[in-house]
């Protein structure tokens, strides 16, 4: 089969791959009909974080289920399912707090499961999925439209919707969002959902304001560090936000959230931390609260899964490129460059 | 009157001093009945926190309202009122929000106030309470005997409670108390009180762990760092504890309980940090949340008076030592020796 390759320094190529196949009784095989490129992936395509081998990637597809192990029971031939970004068994303590990603058994795709044995990337033709019934969420009902919002459950509308979940945000609540990612716009989404009374995004960008206002911000600061920490102390008659989510995971952002956030308001971070240090005696002051981490996308896909298909979120349209497999490439750069929010492959269709 | 002062180096004294005299219309007296000596006023007798100047201290006294100025309105002389341990107008935004310890227009005992004017310590015969209203909370109905742990609510009781709170205790927790003091030992009461399922106690201490038994605890672990750490594992089968309440504020002690909580669980901290870090990868990925702060003991105190005086919790017990204000030096020595748990000073009688 086809498949995404990163190769030591970043560069990424469509190459041949061996077919996956069952390898455990737990595994089912999915054929893949979409995959994302994550703003995470770019980490390593950049240089930032180091490729020692080629290896597949990707972690973030939905697809129809084409072969399934001896052991799985509720899963069938021919299901549309959704992954989230790691593998976990359901069923572990960690799991059963309804933390998945931190599954005592699971993993990760485009790594080696527990036996050494490889797990293929989501931006490939087709994934073994291990311990498959704890993974995966059937979809039965939906539309084809619903596909993009459907693939954003696999990491960022969960990863955003978590942020909020973290950062203790309920109806009317006054909510900072700091970074205007695919991350970032779908915490904007999730707090609105949630009820919050105020959703100040923090963007200069133009495009991405834009479809934060129809994701429900209701205010934009286009300023950074100190200056944009300066219109929110006054957008906020100098209390500053219950809720702040914190969806870049630099040091500069964490610094912002923390100036910005009020005396027992909570910050959700969970943009993978970049040198970020948390400066204790501030936090002690002021109460500040700090949650997040690795979303567990899995936790929250049932009833995500629930609101798209219901058309209550449209999280989907933070795909702003959409291309064939074979233009991997193209979705890399563009979101490298900036050109796009986020990147869609179309693999096969359904 | 006479009052406590600490002077530079540590040593504390008895010293004549001004009586204090109503300085602002917001302003009440208080004949002080019962003081307290914390844990956090050792830092300065240990030399550990520099005094710069002989200064009054004491931030934990109830006491009995001998005037009250031209705009309060809803004390009177003669009504026994307890103080928390900073001084707030309850009107701010902080306030509102129930972190009075944070008040935008409120300050500490033994210091000076917003127009540079003198504030009381607490250990001492009489008190000048800033923004009285905002500050002191009436007991009405009560037994003598509620006394000291009424006293408790000042600071102890109150602190400890919040890191109940703040460690999202909840019916059912599994709860780990980091430190035997009387902070831990009342936050081991909060959790009891809270609904805990189980609570675990580290303590090396027999007299501290047959009060913590008598507090709610259902387990004492007297080995500290790596041992009881792994100790920890092992009771929770290698799990972690969902909530531990750090009540210590040492590098270790915040080791520790970052070691000990379960992925997802909560860390509630209020002992005063000295030196803490906080490793934001490991948090990031198990997804561990970190609250708490200065206590706001104001925003608890009208529940804790309830539970006091109808005798559903019993924190005075704290209080193993109970000298007259005339030997307050013996008061420190003891619990800098570690003889005692926490002195009471009784001042005056009611």
């Amino acid at each position: 089969m086809k498949a995404t390759i990163m190769n030591p320094g970043g560069a990424v190529e469509l190459a041949e791959v061996p077919d996956p196949t069952i390898r455990r009784g737990t595994d089912v095989i999915v054929s893949v009909v979409n995959a994302a490129v994550c703003g995470s992936d770019l980490w390593r395509y950049r240089g930032e974080t180091e490729v020692t081998a080629p290896t597949q990637v990707g972690h973030e597809f939905l697809g129809v289920i084409t072969e399934v192990g001896d052991d799985v029971r509720s899963l069938r031939k021919g299901e549309l399912v959704i992954s989230p970004f790691t593998w976990s068994d359901n069923t572990c303590p960690e799991c059963r707090f309804g933390v998945q990603s931190a599954c005592r058994n699971g993993g990760h795709y485009g790594a080696l499961d527990r036996d050494g044995e490889p797990v293929d990337g989501g931006q490939g033709e087709a994934v073994r999925v291990p311990l498959a019934e704890g993974t995966l969420v059937k979809v039965t009902e939906y539309d084809p439209e619903h596909l993009p919002s459907l693939l954003t459950l696999a990491d960022v509308m969960g990863t955003g919707w978590h942020a909020a979940i973290s950062a203790k945000v309920e109806p009317g609540s006054v909510v900072v969002v700091v970074g205007d990612g695919a991350v970032g716009l779908c915490g904007v989404l999730a707090a609105a959902s949630m009820g919050a009374h105020r959703i100040i995004v923090m963007s200069r960008n133009p495009a991405r304001q834009e479809l934060a206002r129809q994701f429900g911000a209701t205010e934009i600061v286009d300023r950074r560090g100190a200056e944009g920490e300066a219109v929110i102390a006054e957008l906020t008659n100098g209390v500053g936000a219950d809720s702040v989510l914190e969806c870049v995971g630099t040091k500069q952002s964490m610094d912002t959230a923390l100036a910005i956030v009020r005396a027992g308001g909570a910050i959700g971070y969970v943009g993978v931390p970049h040198g970020v240090e948390l400066p204790v005696p501030t936090m002690f002051a002021r109460n500040i609260q700090i949650a997040g981490g690795v979303a567990p996308a899995r936790a929250y896909l049932p009833q995500l899964v629930d609101k798209v298909v219901n058309d209550v979120i449209d999280p989907g349209r933070v795909f702003d490129l959409q291309v064939p497999l074979s233009e991997v490439s193209e979705a890399y750069r563009a979101m490298d460059e900036r050109r796009a929010v986020k990147s869609l492959l179309q693999v096969s269709d359904l």
